[in-house]
């Protein structure tokens, strides 16, 4: 448990370091690059909004009224990129180049942290708050196309473990509405830290990823569920604002990604913490969501036609939960959430003959999971070794971002359930 | 189509109105009234954050940290409170009492309108942007219980008119999935003007109404289908944002509500607008949404297991479309949209032949609609007198608001396919 509860604590830090820049540590920056003239209004905005906008150098333009402010800051990938106002009061700023894909960010008016007024929110960094789509090369494989489509379909369920309500996502392929009697395998999907049970429909696209998956006969039609791993609070378990204190997973003076060091926390353990985001997870996992899954649709409800894939702390939850229940899954997925290690499976003999696929991936930015040692390449190699049908993914270009995470899902989707 | 042109402009006034401050004609206005100190987190902020708030007397308390800002309001129900700083930089304030039930708002920061990081974001007032429920005495029937959950599904289709993938939203009752040969009724329910198809199922709490019905058994299980009603530009039709110029829709010297003075537009009739909305909107949901619902669906396909209903530009859009095809739809809603006139239907012999419901309601605080002569009882009364199954509601100290239009729905799902 402590080597996971380190692991997990380095994710989060990653996870929030990469979000915003915080004034004290990041001074704001002016944007170096010259910037080429054909902005256009981005895919995330909301209807008839112009900015924000991208060019073709993946460069952010965005723009706000606020005739009476001082300072107005667009807040990108954890630097502050200061706008300038124009005689209308209206300040418009520019960032360097972004990585393709989704990005959150926000603007800095005065000192306040707001949305930006012209994008769609997303959850993530712990908020509803302002999301980027920078075009892609490969942005057709999450493209809305006139092919037989499923559906993200909200579902509320009674949780016993948690004695209340809960709220998850499920996606149905098209063949689960024409073909009335089929039954279906069912991959559950987890976001990461600061995400919600919305990321993966939302800026994970994974209706529209599976859809055209299947239209092109690329991956079979399964069943996908995607619930919050964050909210995990049980009867009787201390308030999760502890979690949320003042310094609570941010980097520290352990290494340049914000890993703490090794060794116990400060006070130990704390009850309510991850060991609560894994076990009690996995305790409303096995004992709600899965059973409320197969019971309410029409499910294969066996081994063979379930796996369990997540991304970051996802990814760490899906590699705790298979190892802990190693016949209830045959394919398993982590994106950009470490590995699975030899030690961890060298002697698993129930999760050696139950796995049929074992997928690890990682962004091509994240250099720790994505080269040498460390690596998901390594990784899988050493476990082919092993017997195991291991297969590595790495992003190229990607950060610890949604780019990563929808290009893994793509990879993974058309190897489960074959 | 005057006639409609000049109801219609009226609701959207209504509407456009009733949202934000107008620094320049509405000053700022400080709180009056004494605070009783029982703030409560709202119901509908972002997990775990405690701004805003509400208090028992319904008065809405914001607060921001704009460390740097020289003014910060709370911009809701058409006036802007000004907030005060403390020494933190933390700025707080508080509101007059609001009217139970749903309200969009905004803070102003230095005269930027955006929204507030607290709270969730809700698609209205032509933006998304954040939105607050005051606690009602009725929230009851709109409050997620342990009882048979349908769902609400994401829905992307093919629009043979617009020649692109549309988005609409699909409730489909518990029993869909549960007695998976069974047919069922449809209703079609519309927004209104600034709104999308996502207002029915997030701040209509459509589902949550719907499943609660059921249970209760005051309801049959009837699916609904909630599409965008002003996404209705076809190849070839002019550019929208000719409808958003600056001075569309908003208050003229015609009256308190804001109508336009009867007769034609200055210029005439606008090529896109609101004809656009009327007459595209009704040849996509002829054209492409019932036939795809009917198509993808397990729905009974006849006239009397077919109802419209919207709420102000969406009941407009259903008069109209009902009008021009008596025979497609055997209920009728109008909520908050005006009423139906004995002129209207004297002669419609095919409409009055096949209409089994004339549902018409209004909020209390919409005087014209709520009481006197042009009243949607008054009408109902008149057509009655006519054969009609009129029925009209009328809710409770509630505008031109969602709480208007959620108890409207709570009325009209107990009438129809019974």
């Amino acid at each position: 448990m402590r080597k996971l509860l380190t692991m997990v604590a380095a994710f989060a830090a990653m996870t929030a370091s990469a979000q915003f820049g915080v004034p004290r540590e990041n001074p704001t920056v002016p944007s170096v690059v010259a910037e080429v003239e054909d902005f256009k209004p981005a895919t995330t905005n909301q209807g008839g909004k112009q900015y924000p906008m991208v060019n073709s150098q993946r460069m952010v333009r965005a723009q706000i009224s606020a005739p009476k402010a001082t300072f107005v800051g667009l807040d990108i990938a954890g630097k502050i990129y200061e706008m300038t106002k124009d005689e209308n009061g209206v300040w418009t700023g520019t960032s360097a180049p972004q990585d393709e894909g989704f990005h959150y960010y926000q603007l800095n008016i005065d000192g306040a942290s707001v949305p930006d007024p012209g994008s769609k929110y997303y959850y993530g960094a712990s908020r509803w708050g302002s999301g980027i789509d920078i075009p892609a090369a490969d942005e057709s494989f999450y493209t809305v196309k006139n092919v037989p489509q499923g559906s993200i379909n909200e579902v509320y369920y009674w949780s016993t473990v948690q004695e209340k309500m809960r709220h998850g996502y499920i996606y149905l392929p098209n063949e689960y509405y024409t073909n009335p009697t089929k039954k279906f395998p069912v991959l559950y999907l987890q976001h990461g830290m600061g995400e919600n049970e919305t990321g993966w429909s939302a800026q994970g696209k994974t209706g529209i990823i599976m859809d055209n998956l299947i239209a092109e006969g690329k991956a079979v039609p399964f069943i996908i569920f995607m619930d919050n791993g964050l909210d995990t609070r049980r009867p009787g378990d201390p308030d999760p604002a502890e979690m949320r204190r003042p310094g609570f997973g941010s980097p520290r003076a352990g290494g340049p990604q914000g890993q703490r060091p090794d060794g116990p926390r400060p006070g130990g353990p704390r009850p309510g913490g991850f060991g609560n985001f894994f076990e009690a997870f996995q305790q409303i996992l096995l004992t709600d969501i899965i059973p409320m899954v197969e019971k309410n649709y029409r499910v294969i409800a066996d081994t063979e036609h379930r796996a369990m894939a997540g991304l970051s702390m996802g990814g760490m939850q899906t590699r705790g939960i298979t190892l802990a229940n190693p016949t209830t899954f045959a394919y398993v997925g982590m994106f950009s959430g470490g590995t699975f290690s030899v030690d961890d499976l060298k002697d698993a003999a129930d999760f050696k003959k139950t796995n049929k696929v074992l997928f690890m991936s990682a962004g091509g930015k994240e250099t720790r999971m994505a080269e040498g040692d460390g690596s998901v390449g390594k990784a899988a190699e050493n476990l082919k070794a092993l017997g195991f049908n291991a297969h590595s993914y790495v992003s190229p270009e990607t950060a610890h971002e949604w780019q990563t995470w929808r290009r893994s899902l793509h990879e993974f989707a058309q190897l489960i359930f074959k």
